[in-house]
């Protein structure tokens, strides 16, 4: 006889399979999708996303929630209690807005991106402006049916991670700013002379090759996973056991795509890692929040990716591919040149010291956009002035300026800053783990990165939604997010870089 | 205010989007799916298989459908009409079958795939022969449901095409038999020699190249569909805009994956030409049943594709990706290579004339299956047994023999006779469709292949489901399916080839 907990967790998996559809759906329309098809993905994706939204409030299974709810947490095991919060708040967060709502956003949706793809694609933000407009309505509506008591662009930021509110970011943001500005200012002084990356030519399919030897070698498995090519790298797919990274290729630039996929493994071994016991696809075993997921991200990609001891490991490798175009070059060469520190147009593609700035540029713009400050129509403007005042520079084009970024083709708001909060929750994470593993970066040399793998398996993933980000950040580090630790990490690898 | 009628139709299309999403999740499992990942790609179909029924038995839905059904004939055009009939038709069959079955039955087909794979890779039919028992009890079970008073493999043969029973293929097939041992014999005792096409080898990222300009030359349109690949050939995907066909390569064999190219190229090009008004996503719109499909597939592949006037275009475009492997060979050598007459293990590489051999033998084989004639078990012996007695051979494994389609692997009996059965439609329709445009071949040399697409557009693939196959036969071509006038055609074609 089914118990009423079993009863749930049954439905719930089955509830998440559906959401894995969409998953799914949403990395081919990104990464496989023909042009002419946009609009009937479109349909799929609101039809199915309506069936979610209908059998996610269902009452029989809220009634079922309360009913286990009411039995109180000393019937359960943590695991189970905790489904059942989760199921919870799911259930009340969803019941909140009216499926009317639930199918207009998803309609938005589908064609934003197709607008946001053709913008980008022929260089023209009015393309895309309509849609982003309509977006920010269509967010602001959600927002006011979520919380009608807090500020829209608060609940956005709630959707990514629960528990950083703009108040505490401007706080965290303003700090860094400016302990950023005086690294920066050291760097600039520095006469230490560093070589620039090559711009030779990279044959894609050796690009692919190299890709993938690095992404399985960090712990990418590939017997559950995939990696593509998108017009914007990202980590998808419809299950922890179907991890679908992209990346995308340029022939003049190795490091683009190589950076990104270190990158992009953090986040799918965070998803390969995740429970796969009776637990496995029911609310507890999902990744946390954003925060931790870029956290896991960064971690790989800076920490580890941009490590001497990476590349002492890694460098060789891509000698293998491209002998010609390194020749004469040291390990120590690339290390450098991997960390050299200047303006890029592009975030993805940004250095540790000014990534941040683009961060605080993206977030600045989306509060302004939220408090009436701009309007869509001049976000261009707004975006190229802010450039030059934050980054210096004024963007070659629009296309590599306000429409870089998949993020708004998707009508999200909120989720920049937790690139920033997250690679401040990895680096303390990665302190940690340094010193619980001394040997660890010497074996990084060797290839061999399960040490890392491991830890983070069994800190992080595994650990699912049990704790809160906040909670974990504690527990693992001892503090929550400091920015002074991330000053001082920055602040003593430049100085070694630049030798100021 | 919404009509009824338009009630209905809004309804169609949103269930036709949900079948949609597991055509394309069809797709991804056979061409794109980690290994890891069968497991939770079950589940998804599965859940969303059982919604799709569910929804599709809806009383409400039922209940609409035989309110405008009353209505009568005269309230409504001939679209419309049809689709009313098709809609009830249904819904009547869907509600036979009780929704546990259709559980059971999907869960079973996602893990039978999976297990014909693993069987084909490790060249073991035993690991598959548990399933395939499943597979045909469940078939059974289903037909049982669905007409009760009928044998259950002529069910199975309706469910692909309605109006072919295995009474009129056993005739039809019997007539085809004799006929092709005369042709067989004729060329046989031939002295002709022709050339065998060279075994060199073919580099892979050429030959998609390659490919993929022979499938747009003639009318594929990538901007509504992908070609990728898997494991066995096959056209898929999501909707009519999102057309997705597959192909595999062979290092040592060019013609493999030609010849396949452009049998898809005949199902893709019906998808992509089918109704993009209003009536497109309801079942008016759809394309006829299997014998249709795969007449435009085997036109394409054998009428046109192993004609002189395309050779005469497609021989210049091979030799300028692999001039070295055809130092010397005139588009005639290729010609007649390529219609080189003999035995071959695999189905889908085999010539015009032992291509119905091959059909004849699954014929007979699932005939006795469903017949308990032969059991499951004994299944590789009987395979092996009838391949001596019609082909000539014993294959030389298991992979290359019962296991060779993933037709049963699919779950999937009663299909083999509609690919003979095409063959024959095709072959009339393109004798028509040639007295009608007398410079059709003529253009092929150029590479304009734009009157048969024209063609076959017009008169097929936006007639929709219109009329029923043997209806649009007999329009087309003024006659049912004729088997001496395929025997003719194929008489005359190889007293051409071989000189007999």
């Amino acid at each position: 006889m089914e118990t009423k907990y079993q009863k749930l967790s049954s439905e719930l998996k089955r509830l998440n399979s559906l959401a894995g559809i969409l998953g799914h759906l949403g990395w081919d329309m990104q990464s496989m999708l023909p042009k002419g098809a946009f609009s009937s993905r479109q349909n799929q994706m609101t039809n199915l996303t309506c069936i979610l939204h209908e059998q996610s409030t269902d009452e029989e299974l809220g009634q079922l929630i309360y009913e286990l709810f009411d039995e109180g947490q000393s019937q359960f095991n943590q695991y189970q209690w905790r489904n059942i919060l989760l199921a919870k708040q799911n259930f009340e967060d969803s019941i909140k807005i009216p499926s009317e709502l639930i199918k207009r956003r998803a309609q938005i949706s589908g064609l934003g991106f197709q607008k946001w793809l053709e913008a980008k694609e022929n260089n023209s933000y009015k393309i895309f402006a309509p849609l982003l407009q309509q977006y920010i309505d269509i967010s602001r509506e959600c927002s006011h049916h979520l919380d009608p008591e807090k500020h829209p662009y608060d609940v956005c930021l709630d959707s990514f991670e629960k528990g950083f509110s703009s108040k505490d970011i401007d706080l965290i943001f303003l700090e860094l700013k400016s302990g950023l500005s005086k690294i920066y200012s050291k760097i600039q002084s520095s006469q230490k002379s560093i070589k620039t990356l090559p711009k030779g030519k990279f044959d894609i399919s050796k690009q692919i090759q190299l890709i993938d030897e690095i992404a399985t070698t960090l712990g990418f498995d590939k017997n559950i996973g995939r990696i593509d090519t998108s017009s914007h790298p990202f980590t998808g797919g419809g299950h922890n056991t179907d991890v679908r990274m992209t990346t995308r290729y340029d022939e003049n630039d190795l490091s683009s795509a190589l950076l990104s996929i270190i990158h992009e493994t953090g986040h799918a071994i965070y998803e390969q890692g995740r429970m796969t016991d009776q637990y496995q696809d029911t609310p507890v075993s999902m990744a946390l929040g954003m925060v931790i997921h870029e956290s896991q991200s960064l971690l790989l990609e800076r920490r580890v990716g941009q490590g001497e001891q990476f590349i002492n490991y890694c460098f060789p490798v891509i000698k293998k591919y491209f002998p010609e175009q390194f020749e004469g070059w040291t390990n120590h060469d690339y290390y450098l040149a991997i960390n050299k520190v200047g303006p890029s147009e592009l975030r993805v593609d940004s250095d540790e010291i000014t990534y941040p700035l683009h961060i605080i540029l993206r977030y600045e713009l989306e509060k302004e956009l939220f408090n009436h400050v701009i309007k869509v129509e001049d976000l261009n403007e707004a975006w190229n002035e802010k450039s030059r005042l934050l980054l210096g520079f004024t963007p070659k084009s629009e296309s590599s300026g306000v429409l870089q970024d998949a993020h708004w083709g998707d009508g999200c708001f909120g989720y920049f800053p937790v690139y920033t909060l997250g690679a401040m929750a990895g680096s303390q994470m990665y302190d940690i783990c340094l010193k619980e593993n001394p040997k660890l970066e010497a074996n990084f040399k060797n290839g061999d990165f399960s040490e890392i793998k491991t830890w983070l398996n069994q800190k992080v993933h595994l650990k699912g939604q049990l704790k809160s980000a906040k909670e974990l950040i504690q527990e693992l580090t001892n503090s929550s997010i400091d920015v002074n630790s991330y000053l001082n990490y920055l602040d003593n690898k430049y100085q070694s870089v630049y030798e100021y």
